[in-house]
């Protein structure tokens, strides 16, 4: 028998550095042009460039730092008015150890510094911030980029979280525009035609983390293109995949 | 500019139904013969394929459930001789609330009844553990398929597992062979030419939850090639994934 076609990802390698008030979506749209998309494509979009592009940029140099601040700061050699921004991102803080600050945002994402991040981003007293609302973010881009296409185009937004028990981050998404955020297969037949139990799949974290396979940390690639999945249809949003409190047993 | 080729996810659909003591390695490089594999790819194997060949299958009339399992059994409408199982194959219970049993495995993974599934499994009382060590397991697969090709082929063994905070499971990798499963950028510099930090990435998590859309979960697709991406040299383990407790805040 023949192999299935793949499905394919590819890195976006073209965008211009993003500043504050730029049209996201045209930038990506014209980056991909040399593609082009196609009907069906999902594009994965890191957060970083939406946070410059909305003007989630900080400059430290503003920033009074509390009390609480400078203490921590002080404590574990941290830079206090930082500090002071992700507690200001904060709705509540989940653990506050070892120099490590995890964060509930505003959002419900439960994160180190609350997503705040000094890395990649120009001038050396500017933070950048996650964006107000990713759901947002994901469909201005994905009208933008629909309407220049001419079909519609699922859209994620995405950072690098890290979790409890395991090692190492993971590329999940914040914001999801355009598709299902999850695909339930409860109530179907497994391949012995018995019902399966609780399978909810993160479907877009799971994309979310092909992609950053083709954004790279270090290369300047905040756009890919996954190609040959047909994305879950719904209106998804990126909150659908924060737990409930009340069903939540790490609380 | 142009786009560079993209990275490919081949699902290889060929595997015939797995029998205890089928030399699984064998079985997938028949399969992915139309393919064919080349140097650089990463096959990607579902869990549930690997635990059938190596007999980790337990006959539910062998067990004598204790009394512990039996009073969560009864209270919770669950099988009291799986729920027996599901205690047998941990070494710790993390979380036992509401119907749900988030156990420590003997490996050292979190998970939802320790890893133990009855579906997709033929006999309707028999369930499915994990296997007693993945990397063995990922590293025997790895090389017979390398010998059949004559280059190194890495391999990642996954498992769909929940997490804290948000909804939905993932793929994970809980064993590896013949690549790194983190690859470590701290010290590099970013884009801006500052030295990134914490930035640890769990490579082998995302190429398992890149391979998950080319399994699925309904299809019968347990193997999974990704091709053009460069994987970090190493000789990695699925243990280096599971966080040392001393370092866990969520212990």
């Amino acid at each position: 028998m023949t192999i299935p076609p793949p499905i394919q990802i590819f890195g976006i390698p073209d965008i211009p550095e993003v500043r504050p008030g730029d049209d996201l979506g045209a930038l990506i749209w014209a980056a991909a042009r040399p593609l082009p998309l196609v009907p069906g494509d999902i594009l994965v979009v890191t957060q970083k460039v939406v946070s410059k592009a909305e003007d989630r940029l900080v400059d430290l140099r503003t920033i009074t730092p509390s009390a609480l601040a400078i203490d921590w700061a002080e404590r574990w050699e941290k830079d206090p008015r930082q500090t002071e921004v992700v507690l200001r991102e904060s709705r509540r803080i989940v653990r506050m150890d070892r120099g490590v600050l995890i964060c509930e945002t505003r959002h419900g994402f439960i994160c180190a510094n609350a997503g705040v991040d000094a890395s990649n981003i120009p001038g050396e007293e500017t933070v950048c911030l996650l964006p107000i609302d990713p759901d947002a973010s994901a469909r201005r881009i994905a009208d933008v980029v629909s309407a220049w296409c001419g079909f519609a185009v699922p859209v994620i937004i995405t950072d690098s979280f890290g979790r409890p028990w395991r090692n190492g981050i993971t590329n999940i998404a914040i914001g999801v525009a355009g598709m299902a955020a999850l695909v339930d297969y409860r109530g179907q037949p497994d391949t012995e035609g018995r019902e399966m139990h609780v399978t909810v799949l993160a479907i877009a974290d799971e994309l979310a983390s092909a992609a950053e396979l083709a954004h790279g940390k270090v290369n300047r690639c905040p756009v890919a293109v996954i190609r040959g999945y047909a994305a879950p249809t719904g209106a998804g949003q990126g909150r659908d995949l924060v737990m409930d409190p009340t069903r939540d047993l790490f609380r």
